[in-house]
């Protein structure tokens, strides 16, 4: 069977997330739908990350196997022109046949986005978690450079979803401040906890504010107790940017 | 009575343009219909461009006269509560009795945004116009030129609207490539007659395909006829950023 790699662009505000529901509407179930339409087959659709309810991806990645006599090229405009206007492929290329693109991920680049100002915005406002209050982005790059190396994340996991293993390198977290108070967080790791980018924001959005120390991200890390970090950031500032393999 | 100043933001998709309609939902409806709410009187609110359905605004002017209480910071916060999440208020002040958002305005700004790649957006898609096939932007920005300084602009203007007068003195015209093949135009004008930026973008866009020369600009302006000029472009790229007094 032949096997594709998928980029996928996503906005996730109207739907429940990437994976399949028997319900709700998701970004898996929306590009099955088109592929089944295009190939008359059933298709399943691996995605690099699952990403959750109002999260949007710039560069996820997926692979579905299939037998079909569609090039990449057809993939990707059959897929466009099928798919809604919130789902768009970036590009479709042939894979080995043991590629997988949630097992084979080495890295993957998240980007949270903070619209740090009076007033709320309209224009492109699902792309950002609105702050009215001034952050002291500095604070909150010192305490995000804590988070830089190997460590038990555990603090950042939600509950209610424990994996075995809570250690994940974290290669670089780094604030960006872009025009008109738009800060941009950049976190890349070999693999992230369920909730672990979000949960991490808003821990660093409590330094920012003035609530922690950024010297108080290492007691937090060693404590392994999601209580003693901050609030989950909204879906809406969150970007899966890159995968890597 | 009072008269205050607003700036506003607003993602125009939902709404039929800014101008109050019988039944379709307008953005100068909205902001009258929640400074009704808050004043508990009946406020007429003058907008200095009347934005055309699906166009946004990151600086839109407006003012309106009321006996009131309410301060402007008072103003701002009503009405960001009251409003919906596509239109915000960025900023209140109090203005002389005589203030005219659209008289007294000595000259706009907008902004047009193209996305020139192989493949559509999902993020974003409603403040860019996709075009796939390349644009020589090099081109584009000579053809612009020849827009600067007083020309008479009826070959611009949607028909079925006309204005006496359609002699406009464009202060600035100019093409900038951002990241990712993202394109924006900036026009600033003493005035804009009925579609004017959006039937100029649709000119410039088949100078960037090849369709014209940069040098035709001239005769096309000299015609004074729209049907020698290009195609409208959308409404979702079109952004009125600031508004001059």
């Amino acid at each position: 069977m032949k096997n594709f790699k998928l980029i996928l662009e996503y906005d996730g505000t109207a739907y429940n997330g990437w994976q399949r529901q028997a319900e709700a509407p998701t970004v898996q179930a929306e590009i099955e739908r088109a592929l089944g339409r295009m190939t008359r087959s059933t298709v399943a659709v691996i995605g690099a990350g699952r990403t959750d309810a109002g999260v949007h991806a710039l560069g996820q990645v997926a692979n579905f196997r299939c037998n079909t006599r569609l090039g990449p090229a057809e993939i990707i405009k059959g897929l466009n022109s099928l798919l809604p206007r919130d789902i768009a492929v970036r590009d479709c290329r042939s894979a080995p046949e043991g590629f997988h693109a949630r097992f084979d991920a080495k890295s993957k680049l998240y980007q949270y986005r903070i619209l740090n100002r009076d007033t709320r915005a309209a224009v492109g406002r699902n792309y950002a978690w609105f702050i009215h209050r001034p952050l002291n982005v500095k604070a909150m790059g010192q305490a995000a450079e804590r988070l830089v190396g190997q460590h038990d994340f555990k603090a950042f996991e939600n509950s209610g979803s424990p994996r075995v293993h809570t250690v994940r390198h974290v290669v670089r977290a780094t604030w960006v401040e872009e025009q008109d108070r738009r800060l941009a967080f950049q976190i890349e790791a070999d693999g992230f906890l369920r909730g672990m980018v979000r949960n991490i924001v808003g821990t660093l959005v409590a330094v920012g504010l003035g609530r922690l120390h950024p010297s108080e991200m290492d007691p937090i890390l060693a404590g392994r107790d999601r209580c003693q970090a901050g609030a989950t950031a909204p879906a809406r500032g969150l970007f899966l940017v890159e995968v890597k393999y």
